[in-house]
């Protein structure tokens, strides 16, 4: 398990890195960020935040347009941000649209082929990811949140969902909160589930949470009151917060933000919120 | 005088737009951003600070990398970023090289065949533009900065030497500061103003400092320690702060930042303090 550092930038006295690696569970090299605070730098243990990031993005958007970096290093939090997509792989039409295939991977992992070979995001994650992390940061273990946007607002709240315990905060920014029911979901779940229902739901966050009965768990979803996919009925929070008001097990916080749209402004607008909500989670005693 | 209103986005409660008008000046459509704070949204007049990028650029880098909304949005001020050089117009070699041409327009107004009839971006980002932002935005009259990185810190530096009074407060990050003694600037000037030395020094703003002898001007000058382009000879601010030290009528303020490289990472990390020295600069009382 080698990690090559690919850039290191100084950054609000931390130091945004990029690394690339050979993921054993995608069958390919992936590229993901890393920040680490001040207080990583000198090698103290910080809490570890995953931001999964939305469609066509790779790992540079978030890195580059959201601005997390001045919080993250002022609440000491270690971010990782990956990839939307195994890349360089060779399956025929993966680059055809933006909303499937190469930097839609969706975070499940896919039954159909030909992308079972590679589109297996949901494992890398939540596993591969988590293990590399372990292995190579000075993390504090067991101090681990997820958030992210749109699909990877979705994809940080089933990785969450699907493994309680395994993150102690999670948020998501403009989450496809019930991709069964909405035309971006039942396109990529076709394709990389097949046609049996049961087997979308296993992967659908406003099934899970409706079904959830583990662990006591906060859901902080944030949403952009004039985002044109919300209109678009794209996204669908209120199915999902209807779930949750019928789950005693599923605390949400819900945030409409009027004005504001799918974009990044809209992220780098609102971060400082999500983070000081992680940190305050992540770094709580035991 | 119509501007052409490409998007607009909602950040920080103020809103950031990206516009597209016809240049008199650059004889092509041009397009720049502006933010627009809180105060401006509800008509109040503001302050006005340009920002000038560096090579390559074009409006959107600044507008997507630096995180300067929350500042400008906290401290009420109007910010306006041109783009980098004339556009879509039709010069054989112009799009050669990443620092001669498009992209690469170096805000002087070029004296030689053919960049002649397009390349004047000094008198676009000192005149046409300061009519367009005045014609078109709530700005104070009189309340106006200018700042910017590399290339766009040298031009945010000449075009407040080049009129003294036109702008209240004058900053940059990693600027060119000596292009007539670097090799980006040889190259710029020799192909825009031909092969006189004394048509050069009437662009480089280590000699516009040293001979300045107008209003006293503030210049206060940010650089990396570990950028790469001060390692390399391009940036020379020594000579431009020797300059400024045997002449009584330029104050410089120098802050050098360990560590730092001349990225978009460095300059996000320092913004809040530069729109801070701005914003006290245009906001105090006359």
């Amino acid at each position: 398990m080698t990690l090559e550092q690919l850039s290191a930038n100084k950054c609000f006295e931390g130091e945004q890195r990029v690394y690339r690696h050979r993921s054993d569970t995608l069958k390919c090299d992936m590229t993901f960020g890393v920040f680490l605070p001040p207080a990583a730098l000198e090698g103290k243990p910080c809490p570890v935040l995953f931001f999964l990031s939305g469609l066509t993005c790779t790992h540079e958007n978030f890195i580059q347009k959201s601005g997390f970096q001045q919080h993250a290093a002022r609440h000491n939090l270690i971010v990782v941000n990956p990839d939307t997509s195994p890349r360089g792989v060779e399956i025929a039409g993966q680059d055809d649209a933006y909303d499937f295939g190469s930097g839609a991977g969706f975070y499940v992992d896919a039954k159909e082929e030909p992308w079972s070979k590679h589109y297996k995001m949901y494992s890398y994650v939540t596993q591969e990811l988590v293990d590399v992390v372990n292995a190579n940061l000075p993390v504090v273990p067991g101090k681990r949140g997820i958030f992210g946007h749109s699909m990877g607002g979705h994809g940080a709240l089933i990785c969450a969902l699907k493994n309680p315990g395994l993150y102690q905060s999670v948020s998501a920014f403009a989450p496809i909160a019930n991709p069964t029911e909405c035309p971006w979901g039942k396109k990529a779940f076709a394709g990389y589930l097949g046609s049996n229902p049961d087997d979308w739901a296993l992967w659908d966050a406003t099934h899970l949470v409706s079904q959830y009965e583990s662990t006591p768990q906060e859901l902080f979803i944030d949403q952009g009151a004039a985002d044109n996919f919300l209109a678009g009925k794209q996204l669908l929070p209120e199915n999902l917060l209807a779930a949750a008001d019928g789950n005693d097990h599923i605390q949400t916080i819900f945030k409409q933000r009027e004005g504001y749209d799918h974009s990044y402004f809209y992220i780098a607008t609102f971060v400082a919120e999500h983070i000081a909500y992680h940190a305050a989670l992540l770094t709580a005693s035991a």
